[in-house]
């Protein structure tokens, strides 16, 4: 009898033990909320429920952990991009630098502009005068050189605005997005217009995305006997709308389940993401908050500052095809990690 | 004092079992020789020391795991590239085929000569005529009709001296390998002259690789407002001597610790391995075994047979630079896994 009173309060002991474990557990879930930085609201919703269908065994838009591939564009999706590429900001500045051993560069436009500091005739740069400085700043040197250069730059270039460094620029709300696809076993992939020599010196410590998994446009390069591989003045990839699509199935052999983007240079991407079969999921960040961030369109009546531009035709499209817009104003809590 | 014995005979079987157990796990250790597939030899030695020098942590040596990557070519490396290459087979049958809604082929060389079946003239093709068969027989179509008509040729497709499918013809003991290195950390990669949309259909099945660690030569494609890739008569790489090189710091970003091959078109792919940092692995297949594989040359005296050559000067070259040649006969106990 005393044994078995002895038994009954461990039973109660044993059950208080164990509702306040599931106390705990529960509150743990409650607190682990995988896009914290987010307010509640239809984007929000979406990512979480392209999440769950997907991941979900017996779901039947359930995707296999070897198909699940998350893209995103950089620029303007992943970081800021006002008021330039921060790549753009990296070539004007190594043409100024290169001007010093290469003067005739002086008399050259596109060069002669850049090194001027004319900002006028800078305005008015077309595609091909960008491939133009990007092919003198970025060619002529090996992978290695360029990466030493790219990582010097980077380390001590400040943004205009917030004097911080551009990789502290990233949005902490995308950065959420990125780690709960891969908690959930998603591959994740940087897809941009940027260069992919570029982009792979800092994307593994700001995304935590190593450098096979970085997609970019791309130079040409050569194998040299010393066993360097040098940097060529030729375009092997333009990694932008159709590009993008193409690129993707080059670097990983079918389409992604998840894209993100901002802008009519990553409508392909979206669309062959949307192509697939099963549950998935295109976004695009709309900048509509100039207070915290920027402000441009010319989508919903916004600026069109071009660096980046969103037309109302874009948004429209969004709409169409069921592509979720982000706005920033309304949909994430804090923009960047270092916002209260 | 009972008490006592009890615990003394309690330790005595604890021991026992203790011991028991010791000799299991010893014996468990011994038998998982992770090459099993190969005899004892310079060869298994230098896979099994690179893995050890390069996974022990403090080892001087070490290689993070984001950086552990290795490269196999695939024809005449992981499986049977004689009497001719799996995709060249592929390619003349798949030429016949179009002829017949494309009669037009039966008049122009070199497809004629593969319509006509005339050996003479096809043992003279150049690789520009190789690259001709390859744009006809692999562009017009999207990205997965092609899929579709390789899925459906490898399925069927039989080797003219096993009578088994091609995919069956897979050396063991480098499927050992690759799974070693995989067990350890290491990301492995196919880097083959062969075309990427071709492999990426089995190298998943055949080795454990999914399609974005499939760097091949590669057609440009071209993105449909449909949503399809369709594939393009026009070269985008030519995964081949420096274009491996250049390929897998397209793809990956950085040098293959570690670097499989068996031609002089591999060459440039294993330099580009050893350039790097820290402990690396080069090696060749020499196929030398004409009883349970095939035996070619020109090295050592063996018959030049012209597909998957091995020169002596890349077997000097080899000895100069301290890669290791796998010899097929002295090396591998088995070469296929339906091999006793």
């Amino acid at each position: 009898m005393r044994f078995a009173r002895v038994l009954f309060l461990s039973s109660r002991a044993a059950a208080f033990a164990l509702s306040a474990l599931l106390l705990v557990g529960f509150h743990a879930h409650a607190q682990t909320d995988p896009l914290p930085s987010w307010n509640d609201g239809p984007a929000k919703k979406a990512i979480v429920d392209f999440v769950q269908t997907t991941t979900t065994q017996g779901s039947p838009k359930f995707v296999p952990p070897t198909e699940r591939v998350a893209t995103f564009d950089e620029d303007g999706t992943m970081w800021v991009e006002h008021p330039m590429y921060t790549e753009i900001m990296f070539t004007l500045e190594r043409v100024v630098e290169l001007s010093r051993t290469h003067p005739e560069l002086k008399d050259q436009p596109p060069y002669s502009a850049v090194i001027a500091g004319d900002r006028e005739a800078m305005s008015k740069f077309t595609e091909t005068d960008l491939l133009k400085l990007v092919a003198v700043t970025h060619a002529g040197v090996s992978t290695d050189e360029f990466a030493a250069a790219v990582k010097a730059w980077i380390a001590k270039a400040k943004h205009p605005r917030w004097k911080r460094p551009y990789t502290d620029l990233t949005y902490a709300p995308m950065q959420e997005v990125m780690r709960y696809l891969r908690d959930n076993g998603y591959k994740t992939y940087i897809v941009s217009g940027g260069t992919q020599p570029f982009m792979r010196v800092f994307t593994e410590a700001v995304y935590g995305i190593t450098a096979d998994q970085v997609i970019g446009t791309a130079l040409a390069t050569k194998f040299t006997p010393s066993g360097a591989l040098m940097l060529e003045p030729k375009l092997l990839l333009n990694n932008n709308n159709g590009g993008k699509a193409e690129d993707i199935y080059l670097f990983i052999g079918h389409r992604p389940q998840a894209a993100f983007g901002n802008t009519p240079g990553d409508a392909e991407m979206l669309a062959y993401s949307q192509g697939g079969p099963g549950a998935t999921l295109q976004m695009l960040v709309l900048h509509d908050d100039a207070e915290r961030e920027f402000a441009y369109g010319p989508a919903q009546g916004l600026p069109d500052t071009k660096v980046g531009a969103f037309p109302q035709s874009l948004y429209d499209d969004a709409k169409k095809n069921g592509w979720t817009v982000i706005s920033i104003k309304n949909d994430w809590k804090r923009v960047f990690s270092f916002d209260q």
